[in-house]
């Protein structure tokens, strides 16, 4: 059984796994998984996942679990957490433990091997996002579970070990320490303005222009004032949502186009890039909330400017955001 | 001139350093530089860096910059802030941002290229963590400052851009958010405890001596409760102590001797591993603090692991500290 077990000092949670025990020198492994030429997440080989927990098909007659499906949602057949069992949260001393229960699931976002998320039609990424949507709606329903990270890792570089396209999910009985500070710092500017600090911040660079890398009628993709890598951008909402499970069909098609756009532009400035981005939303059963305003943070990873940040916490970053979000705004004129 | 931004959701400072201009794709850099078997750092090559700020040499005949040098402080040639200048703190909306004032330097930690720190005799160990000490307390006279941040990457993947064995001094005129949370945690707890929670910790490690790696009359090396990476250690002062500024002469010692120890039974068990320490101790001109206890974070880079942590901030270990401990514990035994 995992655990979850919480930073006294600071708060932080992490999971121990040992589900995959090994012995200590088999923890420096360079190398991501080759799986000699076969692909578990390729269409034809759905026995090699567990049974899917969503898939869309547009085919009336298809069943589960069959080849024709355009997303599939699956259970990770390696999960850090696992789904069956009570929370028995109990202390040790000054320190707080509980059982590791969660969701872990892989998005599938494409039926071929080769094709990358961005590249997509846009209809299609819609539906990427369509199963972040209802795989949260879904999971909300779990009394057990506190918070729904969303994320993706694109390229050995930013940790993907599988390179069919995919994202991931993970539901947690606990609230992830950044989703806390972000909280916390949005309420605190909330309670002093009144006003959320998110939208403050899209109307300020929507009128000072130096910091936004492309927008359509629903959505905009800024350079973050304070950027922890060149590129970082943060594609959101205009209007105030906190939630992301309660977007509708439409904006999901808006924001397919603008993430589409935006990841094309950043290709086209770094071909390749491997990047991570995560889904920043409430908490599970939050209502809605006035001071928070969900959005996706994408972090290409430069390996040769993350490893002083991996030792110090502290980020040093080469590229004003003001020029980063320039190469990107002329990066699709020729 | 570089630049201190403030991210406005999470009060977390990023420098902005332009020093080195370069094109979009000149940031994907996967090697470290190779200097063609010149090492500035090395003893005879003292011109190639700056003039040092501090060295300690055992002929009392010695002057500045010769090759007689034991450990050599020296400033940072490519400096992430620079020293000279006013901070001129000014908003933009509702941003905020500073100049880049601080202090970069690079602690030579001896005069070979290949002796690595923890191979060395003990009382050399004691003249680099001295040369900290020297450090801080001169640092601290200047007000502009407010933190002092010392770290050490070994191995490229832990970011280490150069192989002769050196650590890094950053002088910074804000508190980095890590510990700023720091502080906050352990300030949350004295407050309802009115004990330091580092003291605590060490007493119920002791007491439970089941991630206790080792320990001497003064210092203690634990397997954290919650650690992010496999092998992850805390070296700690078993007597409350909020700076390292005032570490006597003896307890260097001591803390070298433990330091030492601790690193050779880490090797034993993931020879050559990368890794990252992080003093982590009070604010500059704090006094002493009831709530902070001085400590340093040994943490190993395993890449397999460490990518998962980058996209999320959420950090999963598949090695229980407990298991660590007894790895590192008898990893000395024959």
């Amino acid at each position: 059984m995992p655990e979850l077990r919480k930073d006294p000092v600071l708060g932080r949670w992490i999971i121990i796994s040992k589900e995959r025990q090994k012995r200590p020198t088999d923890f420096f492994v360079e190398e991501p998984k080759v799986l000699g030429g076969f692909c578990p997440l390729c269409a034809g080989n759905e026995s090699s996942t567990p049974p899917e927990v969503l898939a869309f098909r547009s085919d009336p007659q298809a069943v589960a679990n069959d080849p024709s499906w355009q997303v599939r949602v699956v259970p990770n057949k390696y999960p850090a957490l696992i789904i069956e069992g009570e929370l028995g949260k109990e202390g040790e001393g000054l320190y707080d433990r509980m059982n590791g229960i969660g969701a872990h699931e892989v998005i599938v976002e494409n039926p071929s091997h080769e094709d990358l998320l961005w590249e997509l039609p846009i209809d299609h990424i819609s539906l990427v996002f369509r199963a972040y949507r209802d795989r949260l709606t879904d999971l909300e329903q779990d009394p057990r579970f506190r918070y729904v990270m969303i994320f993706k890792n694109y390229g050995k570089a930013a940790g993907a070990s599988l390179e069919h396209s995919h994202s991931q999910l993970i539901a947690l009985p606990v609230l992830p320490r950044m989703i806390v500070s972000e909280l916390e710092g949005a309420k605190s500017y909330y309670r002093y303005k009144d006003r959320c600090i998110f939208c403050d911040i899209i109307r300020q660079e929507i009128q000072q222009d130096v910091r936004v890398v492309c927008q359509n009628d629903l959505f905009i993709t800024i350079a973050p004032f304070a950027p922890r890598t060149p590129f970082e951008m943060w594609v959101l909402p205009k209007d105030h949502s906190s939630g992301f499970c309660t977007i509708d069909d439409q904006s999901l098609k808006s924001l397919s186009q603008l993430f589409s756009e935006t990841m094309r532009r950043l290709n086209r400035c770094i071909p390749n890039v491997p990047y991570n981005f995560v889904l920043h939303t409430q908490p599970l059963r939050s209502g809605g909330i006035d001071h928070f305003h969900w959005h996706f943070e994408i972090v290409p990873k430069l390996t040769s400017i993350a490893g002083f940040e991996w030792g110090t916490g502290f980020y040093i970053n080469p590229l004003p955001p003001e020029e980063a979000a320039q190469y990107l705004k002329k990066s699709l004129d020729n």
